[in-house]
């Protein structure tokens, strides 16, 4: 039991300074990876030395670490021990990665349409019981349910819906701002940012009234992906289910086998 | 210019160590990705430290910490600055992940079936223009294509595709021994192992022959995954397309937000 203990009085330390260190790691991160596009656009394959781009972006080793990090969990790069750290070439062309965090108005942004997002309806429901288990509560417990259609260029391209228990939110469930990414609104009305998230990735055909919502035929396959958020003290804090037309957002996954 | 000399120069040494690491360090990832599922499932969230780890598996410390980046970058692990690794316990229900790699048997041994491959065809064709693209190649250059069905337990799950071009190849390409899985077969007749692949998941209904192999009525979607296979010198080696049976095995993705 003293493994227990010590891994929950280290969960509780991180609880205080990871609402801190989110945003100017997002920042580096993005900026790296401006980099290595431009980069890897230009031929090179191999990156300069942490120092040199320590430098370059102004930031500490530390925290480019922790964007290189990032970057190699997404696939984009690779690093050999006392080589260096290379650019997966092929891993540049990849526009929407199933591994990287992103709101869908981004994806779509980058992909090249005009994005945006309409929330279609926001109220308080009862949890049915398969999301009930996920989020760790008992079927009937309150949640805010967000629906939301993300659109490429006027197009709706995504469907989604949020629920997120009543019980974590503070304020009118009813009027909070929900023009926000899932991850926004669990940080700004939970309090604590999402550490990760595990997501079901299926194939199906959309029921009549998606069909009716994305304007596409019944027999037009879409990309369902069903996340659990989960807090760094492993608490649940909100399901996403997201339907993706895959016409206008195509994933990718990319898989390293050599890594350091 | 100079940089790009650098980074081939490096390149060319990589091709070297490769080849002689990288079994025992995957058997090491198997390892310890087995002890973390354990720690896990008896309720300890924080791994005990690289020292501790390696002296317990018996392997340098430079090992550990490739398979520890592994399952990092799996999403089973997060890593926190002078915190220590944390294990994230809603992905150790995750079988089948989008982000590992892993051969279909294997996939299909971890969800429960018996597991079995089926080669259908083996034949050396002329690349149509779409897969030559991909490999670098002119239309119609020649490539073998193997053509497998596995099986859950005697039902037709996972149908895929290999191509791999016929001059990486020695030996005859029609006889070379195609049950092995698209790594071994690359790996064991090109030379040299995958570095990293980039795959494409989309969600599709199946042609009539494919309903057909996989026992399935045409309205059931499929998820479709085009793999491209990159060895470390970033030369493209194979193609995959593999229709998976979502009854059978279903995929997740794990992203991890904060880490470092």
């Amino acid at each position: 039991m003293a493994t227990r203990k010590t891994g929950d009085a280290a969960l509780a330390e991180l609880l205080q300074v990871e609402a801190i260190t989110t945003d100017c790691y997002r920042q580096v991160r993005d900026q790296l990876r401006e980099v290595v596009i431009r980069l890897g656009a230009n031929g090179t394959l191999r990156l300069p030395s942490e120092a040199e781009l320590s430098a370059a972006l102004g930031v500490s080793r530390a925290t480019l670490r922790s964007a290189l990090q990032a970057l190699q969990q997404e696939g984009r790069i690779r690093r050999l021990h006392g080589r260096g750290t290379f650019i997966n070439r092929y891993a540049l062309g990849v526009g929407a990665n199933l591994a990287e965090a992103g709101p869908f108005v981004d994806l779509l942004g980058r992909a090249g349409y005009e994005p945006s997002v309409r929330v279609v309806d926001q109220q308080v429901v009862e949890l049915e019981q398969d999301d009930a288990t996920a989020l760790c509560l008992d079927a009937g417990a309150q949640a805010v349910r967000i629906e939301r259609v993300f659109e490429a260029s006027g197009e709706p391209a995504v469907h989604s819906v949020d629920l997120v228990p009543a019980h974590l939110l503070g304020g009118d469930p009813e009027h909070l701002d929900a023009r926000r990414s899932t991850f926004e609104f669990v940080e700004a009305h939970a309090g604590l940012p999402v550490c990760y998230s595990v997501a079901e990735v299926r194939p199906v055909l959309p029921s009549p009234a998606l069909a009716e919502t994305l304007r596409i035929p019944a027999t037009h396959p879409l990309l369902r992906l069903r996340h659990i958020h989960i807090r760094a003290d492993e608490q649940p804090v909100a399901v996403t289910v997201a339907h993706v037309n895959d016409e206008y957002l195509r994933f990718s996954v990319i898989r390293t086998y050599l890594d350091d």
